[in-house]
């Protein structure tokens, strides 16, 4: 290919705007790389918006079909996020044009198809954007780590839960008050629910799955739990048991299956993911050769991941020059793909936080209702009576136990006379 | 090409064996790319020795260029280490065979050669093995952070030396005893020369700068201070202070100059850099799109390593099948070389410990010292008397100073009549 590579971009918000202007603006590194491409079309939803990077009105249509249609438009950027955008995706790789984009929700549940589509058509489609921003995972676990059978994988994937959540560790408010804060700041949504939730971290999950376990899972199969129910208080005592509090998104082999499941965990305080704060990203990855790899950086954000979007663009156009070529094949699922474990198998130790009350003979009753479970009790703290009366604090942190006993057990413990209110828990990843 | 690409190796140590192990047993990443492989000749240098891993004796020799020369070897995977490696290396390349090695000293000291050979012959020269071990951090500043200007980098790159800073924290004792432990434990080499004065990471920083800054430095030329002389009190005082000391490997711009520097440096206590312990490596870069990122693993060790050098593998001959092409543009260095920065220039923050007399005047004489070189003082800490009699000591933490005056200040505060000793000092970098 002698002529520049043709670019077609749809959307023009705040991520491709960064592109836009990396294109324009572009580091030595991609210039060392004579990356010789050419902007040919732009879709945005409203022509007549003032834009923050300067981009030729000629280029401007409203119609994403116009830019995956346009001939002179050999790879297509997808940055909207827009629910349309599989059907735009789809059209591109059936054209036989490589596809970079960012859309987490897309390829959670769509990957199948729109791998298997690309590699029928001899195309890319890639998406390193589409995980903790500016992070090179995706790169890592496809290129560098493939030398490894990934064992386990845990993430922190949502800036948003942990900003909240580094806030409340702080001591800075309850949830409520740290939501709020994060939507001033900028870092949360008017309407959170994805990141909350633990269904935005879920579906990156998805996409790091495929790639680590070569697992058939989507998004919504995920075990989610949110962060909606962390108290100030869990965080408290976790830091006096030696940990912090983390919405951890978690993959691992659980022999022939897969656990994937995102929800608040307790995770050692000395451990890098428990540093891992503020707005940030981490994902740990333990591998066959390597062991244990921590990768760390900006998860979100116009330009880091818009360096993610040009990292993609740089490698396919050399990938085009140096005479195509696809690299899809590991996306694609063959026989060998896992199945995902039942959540109710998983086998995790537990943090449990009961109000009981001062008596002789409660602990006695607890410990029986967990030995009926065969759970095993790996410490127990007792605080003194405080001001609410006649029932103190009681954590209790167990050794590895089965999710459907703990369920078992808890719900046996909220039915004791001697327990007030419903038990808190918490599970724990000693990392 | 429809043959099995045909692999030779030099070398049957522990790495290459681990690499001969994966090649093997090679884990279900590598099998879904189809590496279709042949393992066709070996270089080692005692044909008698037992051998832990089990290789068709046919295929031994006891010369590399045997291996070299061999029409059915097209990929040198160089694993020895050995002075003479730059012309086994040398004469792959010319002959028109990609080269993957771990050969740090090589390529610090023949990087300019080698690169300019195989892009003459149209061949790669992968390394990912020759720094930070399993951690992929060469493809991450290659290709994952292309659109990056790198602004910073800051490596701790020798698990040795590391290990020992490690147990030092930790209490379990002085230096010379330390050292003695990592020897015990297989952390340090009988002669550990290379790893504490720091001229093993200087090598690895050479090659980091070279990609990240485009800097034409070899390893001899970055200035480096090791770990012999670094007191367990140091390591004490920086606690209190809210520092860790590490082994820093530092490439940073600076104008239009690139600083390169290894030594001993606090780094703030709740970094990620300072929780990374025992024989473990991380790099933390800062980029202009991405900002802060840190990449943590093994940065030693048969299985980690091997990862790399099988990384890379995959690469080349992915690429191969691909129709070819080299990816070697990128580690030329062009009229653009940054050229490397007199540390007497650097700007820095410093830490003294003094020794003084416990008199009336004394600070004053010392902040008098300070001034003179427009040093500005951050904090003090002035120790009361201790059981060695008149004297007690000064910590003091500058704001940023350049090397040039503090070297000075050193000199006069080490002629004052009310100091004792030489004035200890270590340099501090916040990240």
């Amino acid at each position: 290919m002698d002529r520049p590579v043709g670019i077609g971009l749809i959307g023009l918000g705040n991520v491709a705007s960064g592109v836009v202007r990396l294109l324009g603006d572009a580091p030595a590194a991609v210039r060392r790389r004579r990356l010789d491409v050419a902007l040919q079309r732009v879709a945005v939803r409203d022509l007549q918006r003032p834009r923050t990077v300067a981009v030729d009105p000629g280029l401007l249509t409203d119609q994403a079909m116009a830019v995956v249609d346009d001939p002179r438009v050999d790879l297509v950027i997808e940055l909207t996020g827009a629910p349309e955008a599989v059907e735009w995706v789809r059209a591109a790789l059936a054209r036989g044009k490589d596809v970079v984009t960012a859309n987490k929700a897309m390829l959670a549940e769509h990957g199948d198809e729109l791998f298997g589509l690309a590699l029928d058509r001899g195309v890319d489609l890639m998406f390193e954007a589409s995980v903790a921003g500016g992070i090179p995972i995706i790169r890592s676990l496809r290129a560098g780590l493939v030398a490894n059978r990934v064992e386990s994988l845990y993430g922190i994937l949502n800036g948003t839960t942990n900003y909240i959540l580094t806030q409340m560790t702080r001591g800075a408010g309850d949830y409520p008050a740290m939501l709020r804060l994060a939507q001033e700041k900028g870092f949360a949504e008017p309407d959170p629910t994805m990141d909350v939730s633990g269904r935005d971290a879920a579906q990156k999950l998805c996409i790091l799955s495929r790639i680590a376990f070569h697992s058939r899972v989507t998004g919504s199969q995920i075990f989610c739990e949110g962060i909606e129910q962390v108290d100030a208080g869990d965080i408290q005592y976790a830091r006096e048991l030696g940990y912090a509090v983390k919405l951890l998104a978690v993959a691992k082999l659980a022999g022939d299956r897969v656990q994937a499941r995102v929800h608040p965990a307790m995770v050692p305080a000395d451990s890098l993911l428990a540093n891992t704060n503020d707005e940030f990203n981490a994902i740990e990855v333990v591998g066959s050769s390597v062991g244990n790899q921590v990768f760390y950086g900006r998860g979100a954000g116009q330009m880091p991941t818009a360096s993610a979007v040009v990292a993609d663009l740089v490698e396919l156009v050399q990938r085009k020059r140096a005479g195509g070529g696809t690299a899809i094949g590991d996306m694609i699922l063959g026989e060998g793909a896992l199945e995902l474990a039942d959540i109710a198998e998983c086998e995790l130790r537990y943090y449990l936080r009961l109000r009981v009350l001062d008596c002789p003979g409660v602990l006695e009753k607890i410990a029986h209702v967990l030995a009926v479970e065969r759970i095993s009790i790996a410490s127990v703290l007792q605080k003194q009576r405080d001001l609410q009366g006649g029932s103190v604090p009681l954590i209790i942190v167990t050794h590895e136990a089965r999710e459907r006993q703990m369920k078992r057990a808890l719900a046996a413990l909220n039915d004791l006379r001697e327990v007030e209110g419903a038990p808190r828990v918490m599970r724990i990843e000693d990392l």
